[in-house]
């Protein structure tokens, strides 16, 4: 009897696992369940919609209904995954129409993804207040752009913040970003280099308020304005976009353990406490390559790795998946802004005793138009002198130099080897020293002081 | 009394030693001693110069006179070091007028750099023959251009070669290249991945014969024309670019060793066989860091690493030079082009047993305009399953993506690691799937076959 394999969510995660899982077993019945109407788009890309890079919200659609046909994957659309019993190893459904279903698993694979996580704002209810999730959310977002919407108020300065906030200024609205914590993108940065970025937003027109709270979103029915510590700030969209949480409700009423992260505990082969039961992408915990310590960094990368490793792992094969280190970069207008393992806040506060280095230079020949300027930030491990983070701003390639210093981190390199690494060179494409290398003579002269 | 270092050559690695004795040793007499009249300037950039992407030649120097009174340098350009005497540790020197020299030192550095190499081809010392080494190499290029020249041959298509006739063409002159090895770039890339290259030239304009050689250069006092297996093809202008050999004639002299590269021998703090005299950049050998055997790529990028370490060592200070992988970089019309550590060729004939993997992907998001087609190959040593190089052609950010695969060369990174990797993603700037990561899956793919 072939292998009955059950993916509850058709996202990132989930797609890759089904993949994963069919070439592993040809011959397995594989069924994705997801409560969603689009499956397998990119929700990375909403921004960029908004914004008018991309022509439309289903140009995100990255597997076609094809792609399940051509898989030979069983997909249920709109439909809810309602309970899991793991003795009788079944999945009860029930679709938008009503009709309910019990499917029998070998091996199930939770990919039940994330939701926005919104705080208790009064107004938060009102019109015009959306979060930026799904294709529905950010066609709601455009709608209501040309609708005529004229300001739009960001609550949260993260990177799905920031990138909506400089979508919604794109499209010519007045925009103005509220983030409680002290400095933008406070998981990404460290605060001297958020503050480059905090600048670099507010040239280009964005408003920035930090280390304040949204008291109170204004307007009778729909929001008008958003009240931030006695300013009123006019705002016919509110975009709420502080953070995201895994969804566990299904798996917490299966008897699934979740982490100190609140995701789903996973070990390395992506399977929970439960035998047969896998979790995989924004609802499931990894190590932290650097920490060792649990780390839910929720990025579409980790949620394809993730998928994976569950699929073979589902389908009978072997694979281990290896951890994160929460590399990201995104663009803001011009600017290319990464990270990668940790900053020196999340090392100090994990107690990491560190040394850090940071650099400007430039991304071409001195004499080579169209050089940019790019600001690197390395964080050293003081007593292996092993690099343990890495932040980039601005410039060219910054995705494979954080890339680059990912490689290193996870390959244990010390600052004295990155200060020494073999390096490519071309006038029109970099410097003869390369801006890490030159971070990291800064980081040694720091740790010949101490 | 304060150390006297003196320095024979005055570019890259010179330049560089210099500026790293100067702030080990703040007291030192700092002398540069060079034949040329223009020093301290990027000959990479000279093809860009031609091409036009940089308006003049002078733009190239990147160390202005200011530079050495900053670093309260002794700079004597148009001056000949004609003799070394190792036992009195006396440089003798001959200036442009006649006058004679003779200047004490406690330590040497011999950045004597390469020459280029003519093969002994009929005709070569005619009008309108030009290598391309110098300013005034470029500068007598480019008045021929100035001149009326309407075609040129280029013989050789290694780097240098190959951006020169790029530039050429983009001058507007017909435009013919001439390798006489079976592909071209054939250093830096295999066959396949060099086709790819080939084609794309031919695309753009290029005329490409490969596996031939120049028979002669045809014209009376100036050349117009070379002959190639029976054809005489039109030219104006002909550029030999052959590749560069050590300039070793002083230090043959002095009894100084020379390797089988045929550059001067060094150990890791870049020391040659006589004692205070160092060599660094072009003129010196490195140890590969896959083979462990002599190497000399004679690239930029290591002859400012070696003049560090050089310019350390000889001011007192301790340093050490850890290898070279021979990356590098190059853009040909809109094409990036890179390469580190051994391709496939270049591992069978060090009799190293391989396995590789390549792939074609893209740059960004399918739905994200701008995307640009990437090939990523990688050469992974069989028994240990670590990479050992790395080619990519296309794209967008080929230096960095290089500069990955060099740190993790360098880190002795297995193909499995890198196929887990983390990774950054963001759709205007990458795929959540990156190439380098597809491409490791390949080999893969290929090791459980074989």
């Amino acid at each position: 009897m072939p292998r009955k394999i059950v993916i509850i969510g058709a996202h990132a995660a989930g797609v890759d696992a089904s993949s994963a899982a069919r070439k592993t077993d040809r011959t397995a019945e594989i069924t994705l369940i997801t409560k969603e109407k689009y499956t397998g788009y990119s929700r990375c890309g909403l921004p960029f919609v908004i914004g008018g890079h991309i022509s439309k919200f289903k140009d995100l659609i990255v597997f076609p209904p094809s792609f399940y046909r051509m898989m030979k994957l069983q997909l249920k659309t709109e439909t809810t995954a309602t309970n899991i019993n793991p003795t009788d190893k079944i999945v009860d459904t029930t679709d938008k129409a009503g009709n309910t279903e019990t499917i029998h698993y070998d091996s199930l694979i939770l990919t039940t993804g994330a939701y926005s996580f919104i705080p208790p704002i009064n107004g938060r209810d009102k019109q015009g207040v959306y979060s930026l999730r799904t294709i529905e959310d950010g066609q709601q977002i455009d709608q209501a752009i040309r609708n005529g919407a004229r300001s739009a108020v960001v609550i949260g300065a993260g990177l799905i913040g920031l990138e909506t906030a400089v979508a919604l200024k794109e499209r010519g609205l007045n925009t103005t970003v509220v983030e409680m914590l002290p400095y933008v993108l406070p998981v990404m940065l460290d605060k001297e280099m958020a503050n480059i970025v905090h600048e670099m937003l507010e040239q280009k027109g964005l408003k920035i308020i930090i280390g304040k709270g949204v008291d109170e979103i204004l307007g009778t029915e729909r929001a008008t304005a958003v009240s931030v510590a006695g300013e009123q700030i006019p705002a016919d969209i509110v975009v709420v976009a502080t953070g995201v949480r895994a969804n566990t409700g299904i798996a917490t009423k299966t008897g699934i353990a979740t982490g100190e992260t609140k995701a789903i505990k996973t070990n390395s082969r992506m399977e929970t406490n439960i035998s047969s039961i896998y979790a995989a992408g924004d609802c499931a915990e990894s190590i932290n390559i650097v920490t060792q310590k649990p780390h839910c960094p929720q990025l579409g990368t980790v949620a394809v790795r993730h998928g994976k490793v569950a699929g073979i792992n589902a389908a009978g094969g072997y694979a281990q998946f290896t951890g994160v280190l929460g590399s990201a970069v995104s663009q803001l207008f011009e600017t290319q802004i990464g990270v990668t393992g940790l900053t020196e806040f999340f090392a100090k506060r994990g107690g990491i005793e560190t040394v850090t280095g940071t650099i400007t230079s430039k991304t071409r020949a001195d004499y080579y138009p169209g050089a940019k300027p790019i600001k690197v930030k390395l964080v050293v491990e003081k007593e292996s002198q092993r690099l343990i983070g890495g932040q980039i701003i601005g410039g060219e390639e910054a995705t494979q130099r954080i890339n680059a210093l990912s490689f290193a981190i996870q390959k244990q390199m010390t600052v004295r080897e990155l200060a020494k690494v073999d390096t490519a060179y071309a006038p029109p494409l970099c410097e003869t020293w390369e801006p890490m290398v030159l971070a990291a003579e800064m980081v040694l002269m720091r740790l010949r002081k101490t």
